[in-house]
């Protein structure tokens, strides 16, 4: 049902608050309203619901630095919500690529995951820099000839400052997210065939069957497997997180931030127009059959988040607003 | 046939210093050799022969460096070898990131492709550096629900040190690569089903007509055409080389090399035995039917490349060495 975005903001507001500073709850809200304008619902205001609702984390410590050099900060996040500490890590990474052309932020110690990477990193490129994260999460995805969960359902993210809104494109490694498991088991559905296989190696349509098996590499070969595994190192070995870990699913969260200024190489004028002409040649190439529109990486989601901000009001589904009382 | 290592070095060599230094010579030889004993046979000495041999590339203008700062060098290539000029490019990034923590080399201008990337990510991760690669070529790969040539064959490779060897991952962003084409149209035969349409955006199985139309993104899917896309953007635009042009195949190639030491995050010991741990974990894992041995990226070639070194021997096509009068 539709809701007014102003009224949304405040009842959010004052779930978080029950456990989080003004400041802090404010920052969580703007990535999960961000989400639900956005269309990602998988990603918004779902994470208040469920059995793990992001307003009960209590964390275990406060943020701790534990390397800061002028390129880079590692932080423990005390197992804080990922989505509080992914922006704080998005500001210091900015800060240090607009100082000294390149920054790197490793988080490890996070709760759960931080959603939809396209947040973090158009932040970065609306500065004018090229931004770079990805995430490990639990095992849940096999390599190429495995059958053993090993490696997070690793997404990563990429930010292109233009000469307007900024490119961006997210992706999971895995062929199937976990969430998207979750909500066939609850729906009673199946889930795709050649998504996921059970415990014995063996593809599976049954949700309960692959969450005791594994999810497959995003394209079933050994380039998707690879794509994976460059991620579990990434974010988890490189910023202390854990890495290949199937017996628990209480192991460390890790995420990766990086944020290049183009002035490294060349202009970043330059380079903004040149990637705006990229866009338009994409864009302006001859579509496929039956297709109505070439859409580039995140543009659906922009064009809902700007529909939503300009009418004021966004769609969320009533269940959620009546089980967070807000209706 | 086999021919001695020595041998066909003393040969290539002979054949290159009719047009390079002594020292250009060596750096194009260690690349072919490289690859010739790892096995990557389309990307060794094959380079010799054909319409265009590496050995007849006049460059234009000795290599040009046209920005350079603690972190970051520019290079215009002057269209010479991509072999060349990517291992000096190499040797440059290497450099900067143990300087630094960080280095980040464009080039562009470069003659043609720089072969396998996992020679160079190897080399940069033997330096104890997390190593990251990638090119553009000319037009051929289309975009998600296209189907103009609008990407290259786009081309990444990544490397991370372990305790042993290298972790090395490289794959191209297409489904299939353009040497691929070239091969099954010289030998009459068909490509596979589902990798290349023609110019009228239909699935083709003849290598001519993907010549005339498009290649796919590796996965068929908006993930790959994002990552074709991502490295359209890395070493297109960022590094001042050619972007989306499927009018002419003389438009500037280009790469980017990035080099990160772990240490600006976490202690590269400790990483090292990490990574090492990760591999052991993938290797040690349960295997699908049917699969003998779960291999690591990379690994497969780098056997080939031990066994030849410790035999002496090559194994090289014979009509190749014939063109070449080496027998």
């Amino acid at each position: 049902m539709k809701i007014k975005i102003t009224e949304l903001r405040k009842k959010v507001l004052t779930t978080l608050k029950q456990n989080f500073t003004q400041e802090e709850s404010n920052r969580v809200a703007d990535y999960l309203l961000w989400a639900e304008m956005s269309g990602i619902k998988t990603q918004g205001i779902i994470k208040l619901i469920g059995t793990e609702p992001l307003q009960n984390i209590k964390p275990k410590h406060p943020i701790k630095i534990e390397k800061d050099t002028k390129l880079s900060q590692l932080i423990n996040a005390g197992a804080c919500p990922a989505p509080l500490v992914s922006q704080i890590a998005t500001d210091i990474v900015i800060k240090k690529a607009k100082e000294h052309g390149f920054g790197i932020v490793g988080v490890h110690n996070t709760f759960s995951s931080n959603g939809a990477q396209a947040f973090y990193v158009e932040r970065i490129a609306k500065e004018d820099l090229i931004g770079f994260m990805c995430s490990r999460s639990p095992s849940a995805t096999t390599a190429f000839d495995s059958m053993d969960p090993l490696f997070g359902t690793n997404p990563m993210g990429f930010g292109f400052p233009t000469e307007k809104e900024p490119i961006v494109f997210d992706m999971a490694s895995s062929a199937i997210t976990w969430y998207g498991l979750v909500l066939a088991k609850s729906r009673g559905e199946k889930i795709p065939a050649n998504v996921a296989i059970d415990s014995n190696g063996k593809i599976t349509t049954d949700p309960a069957e692959a969450m005791d098996g594994a999810l497959l590499p995003f394209d079933r070969s050994y380039k998707g497997s690879g794509i994976g595994m460059i991620v579990e190192i990434l974010a988890g070995p490189l910023v202390s997180s854990a890495w290949i870990d199937n017996k628990t699913f209480k192991e460390e969260w890790g995420s990766l931030f990086i944020a290049i200024d183009p002035n490294l190489l060349v202009d970043v004028k330059k380079f903004k127009a040149n990637c705006s002409d990229l866009i338009k040649k994409i864009k302006g190439s001859r579509k496929r059959e039956g297709v109505k529109e070439i859409r580039l990486p995140g543009e659906r989601s922009r064009a809902e988040y700007q529909k939503a901000l300009k009418s004021g009001f966004v769609d969320v589904d009533e269940t959620i607003l009546k089980e967070l009382n807000y209706i």
